[in-house]
């Protein structure tokens, strides 16, 4: 199984820790993104929304982290991960929702902005995501972890982002909650960091 | 089964368009979202987010369209609309990505700023609208359906800011695609329109 990837993507690393968190073994394939690989006639084939990560299991190629994840816990990870009962896995929905929403758009932006030098405006990611990170810290205040009262893809796709939220140069340090539930996560077995967390 | 409703939000037509096809009565309750009755503390007490829709059904209480869709299709629709097979599941879930990201960023942003005022830069949501727009109107070239080949919940999240994008200025006649798959949703059993489209 390949996974398309980028070692400083956040998104990427979402499916790389997963994955650990399972035990799969994938076959990583980096993709240079930085002098635009993604935007080659041959990955676009794989991909024709030129986005990283991208997951490969025989015929079966995926795009968005989000649908990675689902398929690797569906196919791989079983019941734990991503409950079949329709009100928790609506409950993990939830948050995978805000993870390619409130979380991309917020602590997600305001990094391609410091980090990589997207031009956008600073000020209103960091808003959106002190607005979404109030919030989190506010559910966890009365739950260990995001859904379904145990470790699913919820805290696989909402953690990557956050943990590495100085980048863009949003402190988290009055989190409290969310400070708890990140070294809670990073306690479970398997757990592998990447560049910058 | 209640739905916390505002009649222009696509968003709330997603769940009340995806309840129709697959026959469920919903007890609509309408919110006073232009009197800000989303951010008081009864509202804010059923969704901390401040959001519509909301679904409750007993104890259950869910945001997000996505998860309703998810937990409607789950326990009410059946396999037909949200598969449980791994790959099938992935597809879907690559365009409730799409619909919670590209969608409500590109087309529905643009409706946001000309319809309802929001200060944003219209520019900046036409070219994502537009970039959008042009990979699903290709990938509906070969497809009569966004995801495992029949109509799910992928097009019912897909479909509604589309539906209604000439609100917001972004002009879709050139996607002819798009066009042709608009027109197969419309012909589905108890297909429901929204003001505006």
């Amino acid at each position: 199984m390949k996974l398309y990837d980028l070692d400083v993507s956040g998104n990427c690393y979402k499916v790389r820790l997963f994955a650990s968190f399972i035990d799969i073994p994938l076959t990583i394939v980096p993709v240079d993104f930085m002098n635009g690989e993604h935007k080659t006639d041959g990955f676009l084939q794989l991909n024709p929304w030129g986005e990283i990560p991208v997951l490969e299991d025989g015929d079966i190629v995926l795009r968005d982290s989000q649908a990675i994840l689902i398929y690797l816990a569906n196919k791989y990870g079983g019941e734990a991960w991503w409950p079949s009962e329709a009100n928790l896995q609506a409950d993990v929905m939830q948050w995978l929702s805000t993870a390619s929403n409130e979380i991309k758009h917020g602590v997600g932006e305001a990094r391609l902005i410091k980090k990589f030098g997207l031009e956008s405006d600073w000020t209103q990611a960091s808003e959106r995501a002190h607005k979404t990170l109030t919030l989190i810290d506010n559910h966890l205040s009365k739950h260990n972890w995001l859904a379904a009262s145990r470790p699913t893809i919820a805290d696989c796709a909402v953690y990557p982002y956050i943990s590495i939220a100085h980048e863009g140069h949003i402190d988290i340090d009055k989190y409290s909650n969310i400070q708890v539930w990140m070294n809670r996560l990073q306690q479970l077995p398997n757990y592998i960091s990447m560049p910058g967390n």
